[in-house]
């Protein structure tokens, strides 16, 4: 049972005052007339999501970005943050570098930390987001409509090829190792793109566990299905070389840790879109659209299907 | 360097819009024109905060339970949860009992669970709570002025004593155990103790620590002394047998895990908080008062200071 379906089944309960509950990027919580509190929580156990001798001031950094990647995603403004750590000793060395990095993200995105608790055990970071938006306005996951166009943000693939280098699974030149090492340490919160779409875009998620199973989870809660082209799927040069081995199709499309927003809007705003593309100095690629039924399937350049593995992405394959 | 300085001394910095930062029961965020939100945050390790075989029901309710107790002690009205958990494994029947025990506890508060994230890693539990307090009415750490009386609800070392049972270092008779380990696997948060003593006390704060320690923060964020009688100590039977033992003096003024609340406030609210406590059918008793200075002593009945060992509160001894 993936960790999804464990918080829906013994997790979700019934919350009258929360406008939209567990279950999307983030919780909305009637907080004032016209303003919503969007509120997400996220574990970080070492060994499962990172090394132990991660560099303490980028996994500071990171734990930090990957919550505000959850308010982007819901085109929430993050303003605040609490962190829980446990420590297996009182490494005040490390401390300092992981607070300074937290901290760096925190005041490059406007973030205030108002809540901590460190404890002895194993290492394990906490962080709950808090961020605001209008009321009606949040980017949700079931929003999706049939005729959508659906879009991605940056490029794809390059965390996942960096994260095979480091487990010695596929080793890359160093140079291409530079290349795609920064979206796997420093990976950089698409805030500007999620407040940006309000009111444009009809659902949004950001891609942390692979495009497909985090589009899977649109298409669940929107109800629809999806036709992805993998030849308009945006990748580094560095991903490309490897994009017609079965290896680099995993990479692009359920390697995780991209932090890119994927969104579907209707054909009208492309243009609109665009625009934001360029004022954001962000690529935005159309990748397929949003078609009826409850699946999706990823298309090869002459319109055949490609099969994909099961494990990982429920609604495709 | 304990738990407290390493977040003071790493992860406090200005918080512009937080009305209150890191450092009290909880922080308070300006949200809404004359509201408050408070939170605060806590991670709960097995093996340092309670037994990996620790029954499971129990440790959901207390898991919340001690998030609750934080906004009893700010005055807050407790509304919405997230809760982050790892687990060595996929543990359904342990997470059907954990689920059911946190939302007893939930609902019997009415507070709502709004966000979850579960994980694969050594079994660690983190919920972060949020309460709403009017503006200007939060019970807080550093308004203890001196002439205040310190009071505390309920009794005290139960928890301590159950605890000290469990470890094997002082058994009790089975039927003693039974009467104070409620006190420990089921503590009760003093939610509407802290709703009544809105603009009755100076400060507050939830005894988790141990009654010196929490104490002791009052003492330093309102720089003021204190002289605690030990004899007007509220204690059960069970721990008045110890009481004259440092062994019991310890449980009763260091053991922690009581989630009892200790307010101070003037002598002429005295009466008002007397009613508070027939309302409540809750014990609330006297136990010293605030003095100028730096620091807290304990009294025995003959006057007498009584020496404390150092260590868990800095402000007394």
């Amino acid at each position: 049972m993936s960790e999804f379906s464990l918080i829906e089944k013994y997790f979700t309960r019934p919350a009258p005052t929360a406008v939209l509950g567990v279950g999307d990027d983030a919780a909305l919580i009637a907080i004032s007339p016209g303003i919503n509190m969007a509120v997400s929580t996220d574990m970080l156990v070492a060994g499962t999501h990172f090394y132990p001798d991660a560099d303490p001031f980028l996994l500071g950094r990171k734990t930090l970005a990957v919550n505000i990647s959850d308010m982007a995603a819901m085109g929430a403004v993050p303003r605040w943050a609490t962190l829980a750590l446990s420590l297996p000793e009182e490494n005040e060395a490390w401390l300092a570098k992981f607070s300074k990095g937290f901290f760096s993200m925190a005041e490059s995105s406007g973030v205030e930390l108002v809540g901590g608790d460190t404890t002895r055990g194993p290492l394990t970071l906490s962080v709950t987001i808090m961020g605001v938006v209008p009321l009606g306005q949040a980017l949700r996951r079931d929003g999706a409509r049939i005729g959508d166009e659906i879009w991605v943000s940056g490029k794809l693939g390059d965390a996942a090829l960096a994260l095979a280098h480091l487990q010695g699974k596929n080793r890359l030149e160093d140079a291409d190792y530079q290349r795609v090492s920064s979206a796997l340490h420093d990976p950089k919160p698409r805030v500007a793109l999620g407040l940006a779409l309000r009111s444009i875009a009809h659902s949004a998620i950001d891609v942390s566990d692979g495009l497909l199973a985090d589009l899977g989870h649109i298409l669940e809660q929107s109800r629809v299905g999806a036709e992805i082209h993998f030849d308009q799927l945006p990748v580094s040069e560095c991903v490309q070389q490897f994009s017609a081995q079965a290896f680099g199709k995993r990479c692009v499309m359920a390697g995780g840790d991209d932090y890119e927003l994927c969104f579907t809007a209707p054909v009208e705003m492309r243009a609109r879109i665009q625009q934001i593309s360029d004022e954001l100095n962000l690529p935005l690629t159309i990748i397929g659209r949003i078609i009826r039924g409850n699946r999706g399937k990823v298309l090869a350049q002459d319109g055949t299907e490609i099969q994909l593995e099961k494990s990982g992405y429920d609604h495709f394959g």
